[in-house]
């Protein structure tokens, strides 16, 4: 399984498309980044790391067909809230004025190894604060599916598991889109890591009755201030977490941080269409469905990046 | 549409199959308790206040066939949590010991329009909380479906409106079974009172973009020191109401207080099948589902009963 991967003889990004899963584990070939910024759209890929190294490539493929300037402008146009698929743009940008398309892809490719490298020192740090016999609570996916592969807090869990620290994950379901109840169970399973679904309101009963260690959580972006903009829900678990003293950590590789974000006020909050929403409701239901939410640096223990273990000024100690 | 209606033609116990809602709006006719306290379990009737009437119904059905201890038993076991559904056998029981089966018939009628009363009196205690264009937010179903008719919470919603006092309601989807999402809608619509519908996860971001000035709640139980057994989520609804400010209020009649129940850790939390969680999840992930969650009293602004607004010792005042 991969999640984003360079097909040499195609000379095309080739993603494995999320949406079908867990039903079906079927591939979509991208040979225009006008086809990646689409999979970008409709969520074939999705996870700030993987969208980040699929718009690199979806970049590098616009260069090599000698439209760069509106292929990135539409890469960047494709979801507003994550900072590595700007990050990702920019870098393959600023490769091509200095080596052309040649040097564009060589970039998209040094992000995507550059990613996964980072997972598995994301992994490396965070083990450190999983204790034998961990209960995990997460919500929505951060794993092989969110990134270019390993994932960022549940490749703190795999990173746990594989030093036989025997942990077990409680599955936030993660509405609307349910990337907690599709990816995440699917990734636990073939890892072999022990694990039980939730509704996402059950995490109150849950922290309630002590039954949850720690709480990870991946970011989309982390503002100036340490305010992290992650999956909708992401803020009333933080806030329950604080509430019965369980630490809440954030894993994401350094460069979601954005220094040009200074809170999580400044962050566009991506809205997406009521569809997603109304599953169960009658025709014609309206709905809001805002795609992330703000949590305040205060309410994350720590952040946990390849560089090490973090924590904000101003956060609480658990 | 009526939730819980005797047939006086049929000598049976008519109710909406709530499982079936939106999509087709089917009835079933129940003649003997065991078909009730089926109805109960498989949750075709829900809602507090509609399976304390209906159990009342199922109690008198028992007794008329000469069955009342092992009906209401069977009526009794058929769900833990709601202390309306064992005062409404209680009361049938009491009724039959005095005056025989005709006599726990007219009781089950006397708790029906009594229930009906109820809410009528409790919206319009509650209707003077809220403020003119009120933006309210909803978890569950608390209208005429939960009850046998008007409703508890969305009866005050209901009062209000014909106040003219124009609210607007954020229905909270309610997974797992998303009671919101199919049956709030479906009664605001009916009702012709504007409302959207939010993913659970999302009640946080609203409230921290202030955009809900209450939230209401109905109730399973309500316990002696005021705690408040409600639909899973509610919990983590009363945490982020009181973190934003935002009054968070109970309405349910007071014959849910149960002072036989000291405080919220003496509930028997429902736990219902994994299959209800595992909607969108691989086929054989495993699921913790909790009905019901504790909301401590301190977190609830006020309790709206018929009786009037209650404010709770320790209660935070908005």
């Amino acid at each position: 399984m991969a999640t984003v991967e360079w097909d040499q003889a195609e000379g095309a990004l080739r993603l494995i498309d999320q949406t079908r899963l867990p039903q079906a584990e079927v591939y979509l070939t991208c040979r225009t980044s006008a086809e990646v910024a689409r999979a970008i759209r409709e969520m074939v890929v999705r996870g700030a790391p993987a969208i980040g190294a699929a718009a690199a490539y979806g970049a590098a493929l616009a260069a090599r067909a000698g439209t760069l300037e509106p292929g990135a402008a539409e890469l960047r146009a494709a979801r507003p809230t994550a900072r590595d698929l700007f990050a990702g743009v920019e870098r393959v940008e600023a490769a091509f004025l200095r080596g052309g398309a040649e040097a564009a892809l060589e970039e998209a490719h040094a992000i995507a190894r550059g990613s996964v490298e980072e997972c598995r020192r994301i992994g490396a740090h965070g083990a450190g604060l999983v204790p034998p016999d961990a209960r995990i609570l997460t919500i929505c996916n951060t794993g092989a599916l969110a990134t270019v592969d390993y994932g960022t807090a549940l490749g703190v869990v795999r990173t746990a598991h594989g030093a036989g620290k025997n942990p077990f994950v409680y599955v936030m379901e993660t509405r609307p889109r349910a990337q907690g109840a599709r990816l995440t169970t699917w990734e636990l399973r073939r890892l072999g890591i022990p694990h039980q679904l939730i509704a996402d309101s059950a995490a109150g009963l849950l922290l309630q009755r002590g039954m949850a260690d720690l709480a990870l959580a991946g970011a989309d972006r982390v503002c100036a201030n340490g305010d992290v903009v992650n999956k909708v829900g992401t803020y009333p678990l933080a806030v329950l977490c604080r509430e019965h003293r369980v630490p809440f950590y954030v894993a994401a590789p350094s460069s979601t941080r954005d220094q040009g974000t200074p809170t999580g006020a400044d962050v566009q909050i991506e809205e997406r269409a009521a569809s997603e929403v109304t599953t169960f409701a009658p025709p014609g239901t309206e709905a809001w469905n805002p795609a992330f939410d703000v949590t305040p640096a205060e309410l994350v223990t720590a952040l946990i990046t390849e560089r090490g273990v973090l924590q904000e000024a101003g956060a609480w100690r658990a």
